[in-house]
């Protein structure tokens, strides 16, 4: 009889968030590989650039001016997925062909007027401003929108078309899937366990330690014990924190010193500037629609989600593709092994001197 | 009042298989591409490569020689995801942290010995051959399995690790996420309506034809109403067939001419090989697994789905990042419209005189 060792065989792990597996198949990541190389992440070599979108005092494709902003600057976006006054689509009794009108808009956040600056180079006070204007932007667009999804995609690889920092904010009139599945098995676990899953997770997690990356005072960031992509980390408070505006001054404070040092490992993992995206997930605005009832949001967790897509060097990502698309997620290497790999670099970034 | 135009206007579409809904957003093709171009798909020159690991004759990483194979070749893969011979995991009460054991096994199909040709290039003849290959895979490991899960990842673009024309098979001791709830959503509409979902599907596109992109004697391919990726397509039978060895030897042949037909379109969409993931689900083996109850597979229709990522041209893809993995998937352009540039291309393969 082998004994089980989750470092050599197959096995699913169960991510409770989603309701579904992750196939973890530790012995693959010994495999050859002749597939395709990303281009590595070329440098941001100047602080301004006259054709860049974003960059202060710019022109971008509207024939708006950007000003001379020095912190963060919010702009609506220019080709946004989602209208705000778009009309309703005609209900359809056809269960096979079922349509739903929807409205929302699109901004997009430039981090800093430094054009050749990613996330982990600013400074913490820097990424500090980012941080209110994240919640800014929540609290703003929340009053009308069910649901506000702030993210960053991070590198050519993760399909970023503009190469000075920045991440979006999109709002919806509706809750996207995967708020909607959170939702439930959030708020299922909270009805059978008469707790909240995330805060039981990170009193697991701190009491563990297997999975940590990056502790601060008050965040903690760890590789899922569920996770799918190959470097996945998740970012949470210490304590129940169901949104944004409920963090201190000095949780704040202390976010942006977590960041810098999760995204400052990331870019020496492979030393390079890692591709992600990233994004946060907490309680949607329930209280901006109408026609639902109060459904109460202490089943939430404020928590930030960094899927990066790179496995074995800073040109070799892991495509989620054939068997993942078709059947489910699958990774080559343990969220442990993973979590490792990552504490065993610095958490100061390798360009800083 | 504006009237709601789905061309026009932002809309979320239902996918019954899945219970997910997509975010379509027409408008947004209009917007400028400034991110990662793919490298054009190269093309395979020579029909015999010395230093490839499939052609014939040749000797693999394990050490294995290649048979002077003149079909299709099958072989287990030398990096398998999955072991037929794993343990079982140790049960865990905490619902946090649940692991589960898994067997299973992979094989490598080769399509043709031939080096140079991709799928829609071969003669139906060989195709033929595949698609009798992949039957016989099915069969055999359906014996021993729950689920096996054929599929082929096209083009460097979808982590294609080998120029070679080949699909793969895993065999699964479990049923992946993705079965699992598809088998849960057929089910349900079976008890509902008393009919089959995807046999009714096929009946209203047959009648309706905006999303019909290939109509041979027997089958049929679609943009489905719900299609996340730009130009995914589902291919079906137009009868009910619950698994590929109820197919009859006409309906073989067919499904080898709409493979070419529908294969050739995608290659001329942009003239270059059409990178894609591909793969087919159909209704798993119940009966090999004793410890679950009979469950009935008349819910079930076999059916391909094709999930290629270009979106603007052979170099420009979708990226299903940020919003898409954070939130939910969104789409720049209709599934009629895919389905009519897909229509307007010739069915017969550009590189064919
Ligand atoms: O087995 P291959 O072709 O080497 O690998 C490819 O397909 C697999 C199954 O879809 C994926 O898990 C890998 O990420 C991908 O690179
Ligand atoms: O809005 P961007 O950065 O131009 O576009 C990028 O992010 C979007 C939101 O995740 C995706 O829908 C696009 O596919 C991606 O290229």
């Amino acid at each position: 009889e082998i004994t089980f060792n989750p470092v050599d065989h197959p096995h699913r792990r169960y991510n409770p968030l989603t309701g579904q597996w992750i196939l973890v198949s530790p012995h693959r990541a010994k495999r050859p590989w002749s597939g395709q190389d990303e281009k590595p992440a070329a440098d941001n070599k100047v602080s301004y650039d006259a054709a860049c979108f974003l960059c202060p005092g710019n022109t971008r494709v509207s024939g708006d001016v950007n000003p001379e902003y020095t912190g963060t600057y919010v702009f609506q976006n220019d080709f946004a997925a989602l209208m705000p006054d778009s009309p309703d689509a005609p209900m359809s009794d056809n269960p096979l062909f079922k349509t739903q009108g929807v409205r929302g808009l699109s901004r997009v956040i430039c981090f800093s007027p430094d054009h050749s600056k990613t996330l982990p180079e600013l400074p913490v006070s820097q990424i500090r401003k980012v941080v209110d204007t994240w919640n800014e932007q929540i609290e703003d667009l929340g009053k009308e929108y069910l649901w506000v999804q702030v993210f960053e995609n991070k590198g050519e690889a993760m399909g970023c078309s503009q190469p000075h920092p920045h991440g979006q904010v999109w709002a919806n009139s509706f809750l996207p899937n995967e708020i909607e599945r959170k939702d439930k098995n959030l708020r299922d676990y909270y009805q059978e366990h008469g707790s909240n899953l995330l805060v039981d997770y990170v009193q697991a997690e701190l009491k563990d330690g297997a999975r940590t990356v990056v502790e601060t005072e008050h965040w903690i960031a760890v590789v899922p014990y569920w996770a799918a992509w190959p470097f996945e980390t998740m970012l949470l408070p210490k304590v129940h924190v169901r949104r944004m505006n409920e963090l201190s001054d000095e949780q704040r404070d202390d976010l942006a010193l977590a960041m810098q040092k999760l995204t400052s490992r990331y870019d020496n993992l492979f030393q390079c500037s890692f591709p992600y995206s990233m994004g946060w997930h907490y309680a949607p605005f329930f209280e901006a629609d109408e026609t639902i009832a109060n459904k109460g949001t202490d089943h939430w967790q404020l928590h930030a989600l960094f899927y990066p897509p790179l496995l074995r060097s800073a040109t070799v990502k892991k495509f989620m593709v054939g068997y993942e698309m078709l059947a489910e997620s699958q990774r080559d290497l343990t969220a442990e092994q993973a979590a490792e790999r990552l504490r065993a670099v610095s958490d100061e970034h390798y360009k800083a001197s």
